[in-house]
């Protein structure tokens, strides 16, 4: 074998560029019986060199400004850790621009520059890799570009923030509300601070901006997607899902129909018996239907440190793979090559047709049904069933929960305004899609 | 775009063959967006040219030996779908030498014949690729040796055989007996006349060769597997299962573990609440539990025309993408390169650790559980929990369902020989090995 090395600059040293360093000692030599080569850090950068961190850096070279680190160093391969979108997208920029590849898991910097990116990418003949990007370890951008690359791939539906995914899992395991276990969730390190980036749905539409891209062959477009998030999902919701035979998960969904493209974040229910039903926890998992390989579904933990390096250093091993050979560029950046990427007509949220469930808060008077029923009806809107909630407490504020039948989003919106001007209803009206994910 | 050509032949036009033709043909536009390159099949060949099949042959050049196809014609991939190892072989083996990359969905030929291939491999600098040998349009080769290559796995564990799936989960769903089963899975062209090689889990066996060498960094040796099929698994064993909180599947696993690897397949009992139990019918899933990415799942269609071809598409890209950019033989057949493959030690059977599900047919006398449990403690094995079942028909035939702490596999297979010499005790004792499959 070979005595190549492949020198990599890492910039970025918190929790997953810690993993990184950690990994790459670790597994140094296995690594090398199947790379072929030595993967050598010569230099790294964080903004606090005397910082308490997880991870040695004695002997390696210290930078605390990482644009000076790509000029003063002599790298193959530049490691972007930092996140953010803007050191990070000059530094990013300089070095593809200096013909140094790059590794990157930072989802809003692609999501949002990806575009742009490309070009310089393609324009220099560098190389700009970021598996960590989208679902932690579990190595979903390769599988679509390398793996369904024959498939026309119909619609993916995914789990993709394992934030929301924890919140809605223990607040139905410990019947506590989402304020209470966003607190939780905080205290273990699974939200951070301001969790609206997560709780919000930006976090995963950021993902899904990547995958829709990958999958249908269009621009990256972070705007046209659909963003809703978890914060309006109450405990009952979950009960009463389950008692429905569902499961209710955050996901992220791109599928193409006869009129466009739909992209959407937001709760849904799901069959219980469905796999992506059963995923807990942090834990994330990618269902891509496709025209030949059918239904597939990739799972595994979707953050924390060496989770994430696994993917970020099967990039720098791919990238130091196609260096010795002299085959850069030759995945396209967005699965499709640049010049065949089209913008395809994205559906507004209101064109989009499902089954829906609804949560209605109703004074228990007689007639309150057939009030409700006479909108739903005017707007063409058929109830497939109704469960009534008795309260034993409180008669003047009572659940009713319906499943419609399948219905344009633009009608059930109709007819919730109207219903909620009724006097009998009692505050917002509760509204998640039903997805049924059947291939 | 450049308007790169990559010519190929087919040998071998059944199931998996039509598919690769048909795909090529619907998919063919897409797939040049992607590769950037088009894909040309220039020739086929199968015993008989007039069959009728579900693919359109007509402009491509026939012969009817496939030999005779890669001598005359020049192509640059030769897809093996034949199957069997004797053609096959010898087929592949000429190619590699005339310098013909080769793709192949052959599970046999990879696992007996694999580690002679691949030297030929690469001394003619010419590839083999192998997605569609495991696990259909599964991309479980291309995750293990290319995503999860910075990881030391610990464990594989796999559904891989659709066919012995499909029995079981039909088994319990119809509640019907694995005979009556089986002759509707023929019916339904699930399962071959010849079973055997499925049922008895030998199928599962060759793709388990190839997936612990990937993951281990050992020559293939199919000979190292413990084969045992499902032919013994009855209706009653499914529903104390269930009752007992666990599915029992038919899996393929391979562990590392401080003495050196198990690889053996074999039906267990894994707790229902783990995803692998819910696949159920013809899907294929395969959990790789490794020191960084730490477990991960990938499901799907593990048979069928269009998802093997999907498979097979994929690989005929990525060799296409190295012959284009002069990078053959980058990625290491085994994943491993070929002097870092270490045969390590395997152990027999005999020397695995595992708790069991034991079910013993006895005539219900006073008496008769403590002459078993006597036994038991001799052999040093804990019980866990007994099922003791009623049989309201015949006292002398009543099933007792235990389940064991953890023992060595040599103490059990010692102490069912003692128990099944009881005079109360009926016939053979079934014993299920139960699987955490936790990391």
């Amino acid at each position: 074998m070979e005595n190549r090395v492949i020198k990599i600059g890492i910039a970025g040293l918190g929790t997953v560029g810690s993993g990184v360093l950690n990994l790459l000692k670790k597994n140094n030599e296995e690594i090398s019986k199947r790379s072929g080569f030595e993967i050598k850090i010569e230099c790294i950068s964080a903004s606090d060199k005397t910082k308490k961190r997880d991870c040695d850096i004695s002997g390696l070279r210290f930078y605390s400004d990482p644009l000076e680190m790509i000029d003063k160093e002599s790298i193959d391969i530049l490691v972007e850790l930092i996140g953010g979108e803007t050191t990070a997208k000059d530094l990013v920029i300089k070095a593809l621009k200096n013909n140094i590849h790059v590794v990157s898991a930072n989802k809003a910097l692609v999501a949002l520059h990806g575009n742009e990116i490309s070009k310089i990418s393609n324009h220099n003949n560098s190389d700009i890799y970021y598996e960590a990007s989208v679902a932690g370890a579990v190595p979903i951008i390769r599988i679509i570009r390398e793996s369904l690359n024959a498939n026309d791939i119909n619609w993916i539906a995914g789990i993709i923030n394992g934030t929301t995914n924890y919140i809605l899992t223990e607040m139905l395991k410990s019947k506590k509300d989402f304020n209470m276990v966003l607190k939780e969730a905080q205290d273990l390190g699974y939200a951070e601070a301001d969790p609206s980036f997560d709780v919000g749905g930006i976090d995963a539409a950021h993902k899904l901006t990547i995958l829709s891209s990958l999958c249908f062959g269009i621009p990256l477009d972070f705007n046209s997607i659909h963003v809703e998030g978890i914060e309006d999902i109450e405990l009952d919701d979950l009960n009463y899902a389950r008692e429905l035979g569902y499961s209710i998960k955050h996901l992220a969904i791109g599928r193409k129909n006869k009129d466009g493209i739909e992209l959407r974040v937001h709760s849904c229910l799901i069959p219980e018996k469905r796999l992506l039903a059963n995923v807990d926890g942090v834990k994330n998992a990618v269902v891509v239907s496709s025209d030949a390989a059918g239904p597939t579904l990739y799972y595994g933990a979707g953050a924390g440190s060496l989770a994430t390096a696994s993917s970020v250093a099967s990039d720098i091993i791919d990238i130091g793979r196609k260096i010795i050979s002299k085959s850069s560029n030759s995945i396209p950046f967005l699965s499709y090559h640049n010049d065949e990427l089209k913008n395809k007509r994205i559906l507004d949220i209101n064109e989009i047709v499902s089954r829906y469930y609804l949560r209605i808060r109703v004074t228990n008077k007689p007639g309150v049904l057939a009030d409700i029923t006479k909108i739903f009806g005017k707007k063409s809107i058929s109830i497939e069933s109704i469960l009534q909630k008795e309260d034993l407490i409180n008669d003047t504020n009572v659940p009713i929960v319906l499943v419609t039948h399948e219905v344009l989003e633009k009608n059930i919106i109709d007819a919730l305004k109207d219903i909620e001007n009724l006097e009998v209803v009692k505050g917002k009206i509760v509204k998640i899609r039903i997805e049924e994910l059947d291939s």
